[in-house]
């Protein structure tokens, strides 16, 4: 009974360390890889020449608002003739929940859809069609330190109508300048964005 | 060397083993745990009575489409004068996305959010005010075996205001008639749901 006087671990001893030894390995390797695979894939990712990588699985991010500004409702001339559905990456929605401050590595997407019907069952009114484009913004107070409020913004429509897999920064003033004017706060829209106005 | 020639377990030996069985253990508890919590979580839950119960962090669900059908554009009568925030449990849409059916315990949120402004420097249309209520509807062809297509309607809009924290089937005639006749599939208006459509 004494461990001392026992030589050394009996194979079936062995055995049965090793047994458990290889769940518990198995079970932490598991857990950390779904956890690391989630944050890898939910941040903003950058090509070494600084191109932005199409953000992955967004459509699981959280939603946080959808306006609409159809050409109808501007003399056929809308410079956002779409719904825009958009979303946060959750880490940084969580972190806005505990701060009430965004991040760095904060990324939201704006899906841009069509306006489809304009009237159902359920009445008149402006019901999405089509997805028709991906635009994004990222805040990174480093690798953005020279744009006004640390923010970027990619467009990742083609000329050709097609998505890109990667996209370059806009210039400042394509997106920056107006969101640092109108924006409720910290260059995001959320006065339009009921989802995180609530988080708050 | 023999294990038939060691009597038991060493202390030590012993100590070793229910470490790692303890880690195993913990660390199944918490996979599981986690699992569990999450399905558990995602899907309808009801009352012995058979109601339902307001469903817990939807905002964090699959969304899949906001149609607004205003007053303005109803003569100041529309059925639904709101933004319909519609979301749908994670485990039912990657059911969907893999079979193109939606399964048992489906459940789809609708958050309403009122018209709040008209105009921003993005142009005049719809921009989603403050939320003003919750209404689901559930799939299930056991629990809801003499529904038409096995579907279910709840509102968790009290005559107060007040949102309820459980909710009794809507009469048929009230949602199911018109979801029968009228939805693209199965029940769903996924003509209005553009990442129902894109996911199947």
């Amino acid at each position: 009974m004494d461990f001392e006087t026992n030589s050394f671990l009996s194979p079936r001893l062995r055995g049965m360390v090793l047994f458990f030894l290889a769940i518990a390995i198995t079970l932490t390797a598991l857990t950390t890889s779904a956890n690391g695979a989630q944050k890898k894939g939910e941040g903003p990712m950058f090509t070494r020449e600084g191109e932005l990588l199409m953000p992955k699985n967004f459509r699981h991010w959280v939603f946080i608002g959808a306006p609409v500004t159809p050409n109808d409702m501007n003399n056929g001339k809308a410079a956002f003739p779409e719904f825009h559905h958009v979303y946060i990456n959750p880490v940084s929605f969580a972190a806005y929940r505990k701060s009430g401050k965004l991040p760095d590595g904060t990324i939201l997407v704006k899906e841009l859809a069509s306006v489809g019907a304009k009237s159902a069952v359920s009445g008149n009114g402006y019901f999405p069609g089509e997805f028709i484009g991906v635009a994004t913004a990222v805040k990174d107070s480093k690798r953005f330190a020279k744009e006004p409020g640390n923010w970027a913004y990619f467009s990742f429509m083609g000329t050709d109508g097609k998505a890109l897999a990667k996209a370059k920064m806009q210039p400042t003033p394509a997106c920056n300048e107006c969101h640092q004017k109108n924006a409720a706060a910290d260059w995001v829209f959320s006065q339009f964005y009921p989802v995180l106005r609530a988080a708050k």
